[in-house]
């Protein structure tokens, strides 16, 4: 932190780009560069894996820049999936507004590593996820489950593991593949 | 961040104190060190204030040690307020549950200082309380009002303005009080 | 820190922000963007409140764009105030070289918080206000004062609680101010 | 940084454990507390993934300890394979010495995401893969591979995605890994 | 920062150390901690260089502990000299309080490298010298000299070059001093 | 870390300077800014020193940007000195590839300070220089000799003490050189 705040503005006139973004003249900053709304709406959970993340960053919410904060509504169907995943550059924390889901986070490699810590959550529950773990949550009712998450970033990133492994463009070598898996 | 984790303990036999607090045995860590239950409960806003903090930190929810990150759960009464404060250690991102906040922030001093950003708050909206910033948060409607608030620190701080400016122990001067309001 | 130095400058032309200040070209670095000059004037304390802060931060020395430091002269008037405020993005050291003054600190809220440090300073005296908590100094002498503070940061910050609650532009809400104070 | 080095020791006598290790007395450190021996030598790569990573960290280098530095030596088979992994603590160089390796990272989700960035390479070559990305290197020559790499962290950690996904301890929940992969 | 402060202890008794210092017990802190008295006394200058620091750092002002600054003042007989030295881990900011010293610092290597940046300095000049650069100070006038420094780090440590490369202990290899000097 | 990469980019056209480089638009991020190519060339060392450092930073490894990190290559004839410097922002790990290396660094000022820590080093050896202390190596075997070095910075900087103290541009004051040497 360097000034009160450094509200995001892309600059695509003189195409520069920084790590992060550039910010607004501190003069013409207003409340509204600090406010989001709807985060209270129910997303449609169509979709295979059942579940759809509304993430509030510094892309959607531009007085984040520079304040290192992020958050997130996950909404599931029944038997909805927020798949296993890490976030490069953040902490989570997790909490239940809906429903019932079965959470869980696998620690490094090593002597007693790989340990799975799971617990099932319910209505005003709190899970935290730590830095760079892969994790995942399941909602395991027979209703809708909704949570929020907060982040330590302002662009904590997303590494769906299925994704990156297995759908990347381009793909990776089946010979990387096969021997791994 | 130097391990995947590092789950607070007290250590009251050897009476040594660090900044922030020492680990578990990370052998012994488990999924109940990285959780926290009850958030859903309405807390008594039966008070002088009308308002209610309910501070999940690494006090109470030890698996935060470290990991940079806390939150709480907010209860007003009709008009209640949770009134002007700062977090000396932590920007604040807040989510409106229940009801209808007015909150707002004011800038440091300078030439276009102390400038105060306000919003009203409904169901679902998100509000940013930038680092260090003097804000505050006021029930207007007639109904109760519930927020939920993240933090960017295991343990952020609160310094209550009136409670550090006209309550401390013992009390500031008057002669300084009275010349400064 | 990412090169020897990154004097700041401002950059009207392209309308360009970013947290902090753009660099000088490093080759055309010299001396006189590491210097300041003046901090032995006594300035004018014919205020309502006795006191006088000559900042220099990376506003006018723009050496320290980067470095993470800045300082100050405070003159004080007999029976001057520099009242209590905070500093959201540094801590202070505060080194008395002229006249008697009476400075304190309060701590955070919380079990044993809000707790007021206090301490008579002459002559080579040195006291530290700790990151983020509200501070102030009162001359006590029959004659002026004078301090010198060191900030960790290059642009500190100020806020000066009564400007920040009572004084903003626009003020805030009497109902908050009334219930909280 | 808050003193020259911080050779680490262990404590198990009071049973006290920080995010790090506690330091040797500075006074009793030696030129052996910055050393290790034998990164020359060819390690085993008779297992089934054909690699065999030799960590140099915290853990066997005590003065790497507060350094936020640590390094590898990773020896292939013929068509050996680092499998995909993260290092959630840390960016990663990575020097090739010996033999020829195809090596990849792919990047995070999003609008142009899941990017597979690869690289063949050969003796000196020099690659580097981002903080928190997924990435692997398969030794794609009729003969050894050697290399090393380079850490930014004492303590970069490891996540082979294979373990931690199918083979964590316990399994995590077969309707999770079916609906995600 | 992960509290209010840290006031440092020493722990003899169990013969631990870590990266800075363990803490006192927050609710002993006193305002004693935070003060350190006698910057105003001249130190005797009947050295060979003709120059004396005062270091007031974490190791004589215990409450500085955590809080990542630190001072000095530095005395000069007439032509004392502060001789060419770095601060591994600060920045320092230098006021002239009496005198008239010559201060300069010299950038690292490269192209435009090694160049020396100096400045006559007054009564009431400041001077930064950046991060980890070699520099010094002299008194050019024909009385004593006397400056305060502020430093960005609770122990910015001091390299003397002529003591760190011709007066350690052991002394180093002759071989290597010959072909460097 | 705000993003998963930032490759460096110079901006000549717009005349700006950032502390350390501006990024390239990320979505024209290749493979090829992650790659450096010649580690493994012996590189020229008849030069008065008879070493020849081969640096690998943002400066032609753009993809380093933001990353924290390099590294370097540095040969020594018979005999050949790396002569006694500081990296003002950087730890080094340095590990031997061929030859017979005598390496060392010397701590700080103080009590128990300006202890010199040397090691004899030989193929697969690697040595720790601590953040900003002052080290050399020295080629004590009768062949060439070659090292890898990484680095904790994408930019550590060089400050060879002879050339910074001896060689400036302009030249120290011959005053302040006597006195000190």
């Amino acid at each position: 932190m360097l000034q009160d705040f450094c509200v995001a503005v892309e600059d695509p006139a003189s195409a520069l780009f920084v790590n992060g973004k550039f910010c607004k003249d501190p003069k013409l900053a207003s409340a509204n560069d600090f406010f989001f709304s709807g985060l209270n709406v129910f997303r449609d959970t169509s979709n295979s894996l059942g579940s759809n993340v509304t993430a509030v960053n510094v892309d959607n919410l531009a007085g984040l820049n520079t304040l290192g904060m992020s958050l997130a509504r996950i909404d599931f169907a029944p038997y909805g999936l927020n798949p296993p995943h890490t976030h490069p550059r953040a902490t989570e924390f997790f909490i239940v507004l809906e429903g019932t889901l079965y959470a869980g986070f696998v620690t490094s490699d090593g002597d007693a590593g790989n340990r799975l810590f799971t617990k099932m959550l319910y209505l005003g529950d709190v899970f935290v996820f730590p830095f760079g773990l892969i994790h995942f949550q399941l909602n395991v009712g027979k209703t809708n489950a909704v949570a929020f998450a907060g982040f330590r970033s302002q662009n904590p990133g997303l590494i769906t593991i299925a994704n990156a492994v297995f759908e990347s463009n381009p793909k990776i070598n089946p010979d990387v593949l096969t021997k791994a898996f």
